[in-house]
């Protein structure tokens, strides 16, 4: 099953993601609509026609005859929005969102849909340091990996559908993987460095760095500027696998301060040539 | 004083940082002649016209006549190029040099010069991945940092003119530092940074990560395909400083650690706040 131009798309929550999602599909010639509970947004994504339909009502007859729903909120957000408003989903739906960790959400919300409407858990590894549908933009995601991440509960309808809409977003890559394969990935990919971004800017409290700096340090520390309400909780939403692989990461990092130490040139050049070669796998991924 | 177009100058060692000064100062007029001992250089350096002169030998009339003399080489090597050469050196030249750490060498090279002779440290923070004279570009320095490393021992002519280099190069910002300070900041800034991206890439051996990972670990890891030989020298020469930074760091990386375990929202979120302030002040420099 592939996305259809008859497909009534139901967008819920119009920030950076959400927006971006709403521009694609209209851009390619797909019917939108997307509800918002913020006016300003609702102002202002009805007056930049960013989706057909735009409300800040969760409308009945709206929700009854979209049959393809993306949830673009943060993960507490959505799970309350289900267990308010998800027996007002018809039958055949079918559900996906943009969330950064699965293990906290996907059964919990597979548990509560009313039968006949399926979650297909998703994670467009797209964003932009300033959330907020003014900074939405549809080419984030040219170049960027399109995550599905199914249950055993999914069938393969559903996950053929929601490879079809990354494809569609115009993502430059699609893979597939279970909860647990995701989140430990995110934690080791994404949120890890967010946590040596934060700590690097929160080791030294000397205001003339930025003088001095070159492009390593400038370009370790662009995450640092972050969003504080999102990062928060999307760390404890998935703790323990990040605490798992901060952990591993600072094994490695004391490996290498105890080679300083002793003046083991060879544990540190050995260090550095495992870390060249890995780095130039994902050289080759860019070119 | 400032650089004058009737200065001979002189770069030994055309590496990507040697070859970069010589095409900067060749564009601006200047007479640049060149030393490096490997004869593939010598040859491709020749065919580019990347100096007026160049040659694989160290040739006295060369040294005697040279008034300004730029060495670009590894620290160890510079000062066993003074041990062996320093005396070919006329009165009233000037050396200054472009390596990344200053207190291993600079008052040894200094106390080693004949009379008449200045040794002004300078560190041109600007760079590659890839090094060698294939790879030099003047362009490099625009934008970068330029820093001027002086002792008690150097004249402010000398500093007034090593500071007229960097300008004539092209850096966009030119600094007087300490030793001291100096060897701090780049342990804080560029070497450990290094540290940190080998050790990210040092602590996952999944070969797959590369197929799911997003912008902030691709940012990141850049600088992780290193050149072994010279970071592990860069390490050990800064030894002390660097641990120190190390050690700063990791209670910082500690600090957050214990926050999410505890699931210490607030604790996670002040120290989001103050990276992110401290990051914006980096934001205002690069726009």
């Amino acid at each position: 099953m592939e996305l259809n131009k008859k497909d009534n798309i139901l967008i819920v929550g119009l920030g950076l993601i959400g927006g971006s999602y709403a521009k694609a599909l209209k851009n390619k010639g797909f019917c939108v609509s997307a509800i918002d509970t913020d006016r300003d947004t609702v102002g202002y994504a009805r007056k930049m026609k960013i989706a057909d339909y735009v409300t800040d009502k969760v409308e009945t007859d709206l929700i009854a005859k979209s049959n393809l729903i993306i949830f673009a909120l943060y993960p507490h957000i959505f799970v309350d929005w289900i267990k308010e408003y998800g027996n007002l989903i018809s039958y055949g739906t079918i559900i996906t969102d943009v969330t950064g960790v699965k293990g906290i959400i996907t059964e919990k919300i597979q548990s509560m849909l009313p039968n006949g409407v399926e979650f297909i858990a998703a994670h467009p590894m797209a964003g932009k340091e300033h959330l907020g549908i003014e900074n939405s933009d549809p080419n984030i995601f040219c170049g960027a990996n399109y995550l599905v991440v199914p249950t055993k509960k999914n069938t393969e309808n559903a996950i053929q559908f929601c490879k079809s809409l990354g494809e569609t977003l115009g993502f430059s890559n699609i893979a597939v993987l279970s909860t647990e394969e995701h989140d430990n990935m995110i934690a080791f990919l994404s949120q890890l460095t967010h946590c040596i971004a934060v700590s690097l800017m929160c080791a030294d409290d000397n205001e003339h760095l930025s003088e001095f700096t070159g492009d390593s340090f400038r370009d370790l520390t662009r995450i640092a500027d972050i969003n504080d309400e999102m990062w928060s909780g999307l760390f404890l939403d998935n703790k323990e696998a990040l605490l798992f692989q901060m952990e591993k990461y600072r094994s490695a990092f004391d490996e290498l301060f105890g080679y300083i130490k002793n003046n083991d040139r060879n544990g540190i050049r050995n260090m550095m040539k495992i870390s060249s070669k890995r780095r130039q796998i994902f050289n080759k991924k860019e070119e």
